[in-house]
């Protein structure tokens, strides 16, 4: 996985030096996505590869778009008019480092670089797969998905959610994208299995629901520091949690039953040995 | 080009009731897009098509998404960190009715849902053609296109820009985006040829270049309540314009001479009727 992570930084790296027309806006977009980051999209997209033998360089750069997306999602829900918050990855926002003018720009044009990388000649993908990842992503992007997940979101601060709101709320937000990480990795390959597609859909949405609920527990129980962006942010603004709806040992408890469910499924399928490595560090993770 | 007009507000409109799951986020977004609007790059998508007998349904599919970019730009570029704007389309901007978060997720949701709708099933364009126009859309929206051109205008308000400058910030800014127009219908036929493909770039080059020479004129020369957006905002600004590196009747001038060199192209362009109405209503426009 190291390997991995490393191919990961280069390649975003290599991506973003391609485009250097415009240096107001190139660096401060490096500044937002070669910052560190726990690149679990394009991790999840190289394992989820791995299971149907995808070309190793085209599953690498369906994974740095979806990351460009993750990270666009990150400068834009910093700015002041959302969560409005100094640091993450450690070092201060995008805006605050540059300015809200920027930062918008800079999640536009990651938006619109992640489905350049999608649709560049090139890749070893077949052009309906391609069509098909590149229908999932903006849908997972959009209304019905990351979008529309942080939109319910900011509109539920101070508001008693239950349990089903609060799910459905995540699965748009974190849930789609890491979901689509996975179909699309597993798509990067030529063989399909419907009865595979589904079962990978399935264990996706598990995974990002330990994500989320990892997420709130190490909230309440680490500091900034380890977390490398405000900590105690969610009690502060009264916003519902795993851990605020069924306390720190429930949420606990649901993580690691969601843990096994995954690694049980996992374990039925072939060389799914990176995505399993994936499950235990999202399950163990303290940052 | 009434017909078409009311072809692409109907289909706009149908793109944005098959979303309503979320009904905090389809309200602003169906406020921001069907308000109105001259549909310029839907237009020219399907005028263009008709020069490669593309399939009409398929054709006003990709120019409605294109117009979602348009839509999502005009949002995000109203907001009080960018141009600072409180009308646009004679109403109240999308952050003054509703509220800056909301704007911000409305473009980011707009942006998503144009490549939704590029990559969509069930389009009559080949998968390589929709490949190529999604390669385009994204590479148009982004940082060498409108974003890009969008961060040059920012950062040189105030500036004593020359024509170069001005020119290069524009056909980023405005221009990429009404090329890929153009490019992208003429890409939902099945023939190909090279010289017209590039004859059409060329052309496009030139349309977006006298649609920005006009608006800048008509800044100076009209009122908020013709244009729906305030007036002589660039001189207020103290941006560079055409106008003011060239004076009112220079630039007047050139976009006679841009707007005879268009139509001397189109008429030699088979089917080319239509694209000849728009160039002359661009030229011709109050508004």
């Amino acid at each position: 996985m190291y390997k991995d992570l490393d191919l990961i930084e280069k390649r975003l790296a290599e991506i973003l030096s391609d485009r250097e027309k415009n240096p107001g806006l190139i660096d401060p977009i490096r500044y937002s996505v070669l910052s560190g980051g726990k690149r679990i999209r394009p991790l999840l997209s190289i394992a989820s590869g791995k299971l149907n033998a995808a070309d190793s360089k085209s599953v690498l750069d369906i994974g740095c778009a979806l990351e460009l997306i993750h990270c666009y999602s990150l400068v834009h829900d910093d700015l002041p008019a959302m969560d409005d918050d100094d640091l993450r990855r450690g070092i201060a926002t995008c805006h605050k480092k540059y300015d809200e003018a920027t930062a918008i720009l800079v999640g536009d044009a990651l938006q619109a670089l992640a489905f350049e990388i999608l649709s560049a000649p090139g890749l070893k993908i077949s052009p309906d797969n391609k069509l098909k990842i590149i229908n999932i992503v903006s849908e997972a992007s959009g209304i019905n998905g990351m979008v529309g997940g942080q939109m319910l979101d900011l509109y539920s601060t101070g508001q008693q959610l239950n349990l089903t709101d609060l799910q459905n709320m995540h699965m748009c937000k974190t849930g789609a994208l890491i979901k689509a990480a996975i179909l699309c990795g597993y798509l990067c390959g030529s063989e399909f299995s419907l009865v595979r597609y589904s079962k990978l859909g399935q264990i996706a949405g598990s995974l990002g629901l330990l994500f989320q609920i990892v997420d709130d527990i190490l909230d309440v129980t680490q500091t900034s520091d380890t977390l490398g962006k405000t900590a105690n942010k969610d009690v502060v603004n009264e916003k519902a949690t795993y851990v605020s709806l069924l306390g720190l040992e429930e949420a606990g408890a649901i993580a690691g039953e969601l843990y096994t469910e995954i690694m049980v499924d996992l374990s039925s399928i072939q060389n799914s040995d990176m995505l399993q490595d994936i499950a235990t560090s999202v399950y163990k993770r303290n940052h």
